[in-house]
């Protein structure tokens, strides 16, 4: 065992419906610390383009500063969201914090009648503000509307057959005749858009924004054709006046098409944890660690798909350091692919418990889980 | 890490309602193995003195002899049980497996009508096999008879006033007025008896078994009172005409009073986990190993009581050995007491469970824990 002090990185992402990352890093370092007082635990709070992204950058950006602007949620209602304005210029925008499929404002309407429009506000509150890089967090969107409602706020318009401006909904762009893309904003043009997300899906089709994530979303599985196929003659139209195609690229069905219109936009499609983790200096907290746990609410095959323990897992093997899994449930039947990267995967419950115990109890049995496993790896340092 | 390969002890007691002690052993094991595939994994089963005690002590004893024996259980049933002889000529008898609680024949009678007279037996018969040391596991009884039925089948006669022979059960015992002990097998004023037990409580009044273990026996709390007189006067009887006093020795109320039985008779009270360990071989295991595993179905308060794994911990501890808790489930209440001995508390559930489920999975589970245990304590021999 080490002679001084161990080093331990935190690293989770958030538990949804129970905690915020920094507050689940902040139990663990609480656990960690009954055996292990002195300890130098880093909390370094995860997020993978969804909700939280903007909060986990903020915490690790020194120099960063959080601004409220005045955008409409999904519904159109008036919200006064948070950006952020790192030290170096970047901007950064979390469209969980605008469109957000937990606000329930946003989603007092029906799928059909939401839109991006306040994202799109955002971003030019950003431009305003001099912002030439934006991170986009693209998760935990309510909308399904192609990103219309983005492109629509940056200048485009969108009119019927007679020459009506439409409103960018999938319920108003199933009449689209025409896209007017003259006014939109130039200053983009010298922009550089980073996006952060952790869906590689298409647009349209079978794999498509629509039919994968409508469901979830309130789309009704009768009307997913439908609205596929409004959504594909709506990227059609755009495509030809803006003489670019990006229907097809991964992740334009990220965010019920988002990631297509900010990919037309020129926008850089990543992995939303690997972006947070540049952007919280993750490498740098692990260069030197001797152990690190990371975790989210519930670990399953998907965490594979570079989920924010993936993107911990991977970066601490690159500097050596061993990393375990501390999640509120661990998918027994995903071990086999879940198991080799980490130094044991560990999940909440003391027992046999409901979720709702689990959600309501996880701060303190995430310091108890966290206490037995830094006993386990390191032993006790305290008369106890 | 130690460059040869890992020598690590896994001691659980049984997780009663789903797995014997060996079966939690081989899954722990199983797990540890998957990391870890050479590693010296010894499993040494343990007990408490309750139900499996006979099959710990069978299992870690070198040329010891299982014998099958006829008997009755607690309702007068006929039944074919099990004892040991050691290779040393020990006799072991488990109560469990004569008069057990979870056994449907035995407690088809009430209580009041159950009793020790298969117990009695059982060490007649190992008495006839020149047995003169005998191991007694008391845990898991159905009876409540103060040993009556014990004392019996080992020569004592219990009369009514009128002379007329009783049977030894609290029901009848209730007309008693003379003991008569001349029949008393002579055989026993040799013999060692050492009891296993993990109760202290008196034979009878506040804190004895009437009104203890009564209840999860079946003695309706309106009876308590009136059997509690009925075994003190019992005992008050019996201790007349042994000119022997054992009402209040620490034991006296285990196994509905078998503990008091026994006592009377010269039997030495001790902790059934510290036997079973002894007997067991626990200590040679340790010597030399790494690492050690334990754990019971629920770890609480109780635990500390000289349970198994409590037992399994000091043990460890006198060898430097560290040793961890992997139970079905750990109180969370009880862990400022529980956490301190162990290199970490963990339970079985991968997430939010049903007990059903726990217990259902507590095989495939077991194993998974192991491995996650293992991976954070000695990290990964193979290639995954």
């Amino acid at each position: 065992m080490a002679q001084r002090a161990p080093v331990i990185v935190v690293a989770p992402d958030s538990f949804k419906g129970s905690l915020a990352a920094a507050d689940v890093a902040a139990a663990m370092a609480r656990g960690i610390r009954r055996s292990q007082p002195d300890a130098d635990v880093r909390a370094r709070p995860m997020a993978d383009g969804g909700e939280g992204t903007l909060a986990a950058i903020l915490a690790a950006s020194a120099g960063a500063r959080r601004l409220r602007v005045d955008v409409h949620g999904a519904a159109g209602d008036a919200l006064a969201t948070d950006v952020a304005q790192l030290a170096d210029g970047t901007g950064v925008v979390e469209v969980a914090a605008i469109v957000g499929l937990t606000d329930p404002a946003g989603t007092a309407v029906d799928v059909t009648s939401r839109d991006t429009r306040g994202v799109g506000a955002a971003i030019r509150a950003l431009l305003d503000r001099g912002c030439r890089r934006l991170m986009i967090g693209l998760g935990g969107s309510s909308t399904n509307d192609g990103g219309a409602g983005l492109l629509a706020a940056l200048g485009l318009r969108f009119t019927d057959a007679a020459g009506r401006d439409l409103a960018p909904t999938p319920a108003a762009l199933a009449a689209l005749a025409r896209v007017d893309a003259s006014a939109l904003d130039a200053r983009l043009r010298d922009c550089e858009l980073v996006l952060m997300s952790d869906v590689n899906n298409p647009l349209t089709g079978p794999r498509g924004a629509t039919a994968v994530f409508g469901p979830q979303k309130g789309v009704a599985a009768a009307d997913i054709a439908r609205i596929d196929g409004v959504l594909a003659r709506y990227a059609d139209l755009v495509e030809a006046v803006l003489a670019k195609r990006a229907q097809d690229a991964p992740g334009a069905g990220a965010a019920g098409g988002l990631g297509y219109a900010l990919q037309l936009l020129g926008a850089a499609f990543h992995s939303g944890a690997d972006v947070v983790a540049d952007a919280i200096g993750l490498d740098a907290a692990l260069a030197d660690a001797d152990w690190a746990i990371t975790g989210e609410g519930r670990s399953d095959e998907q965490t594979t798909m570079r989920k924010a323990p993936w993107v911990v897992a991977e970066r601490a093997r690159a500097h050596d350091v061993p990393v375990s899994l501390l999640s509120g449930a661990v998918d027994p039947a995903a071990l086999p692919v879940l198991a080799p990267p980490f130094a044991g995967c560990f999940a909440l419950p003391p027992g046999p418990r409901t979720l709702a115990e689990s959600l309501a109890h996880a701060d303190a049995w995430l310091a108890d889980r966290a206490d037995a496993m830094t006993r386990l790896r390191l032993g006790c340092r305290t008369s106890r």
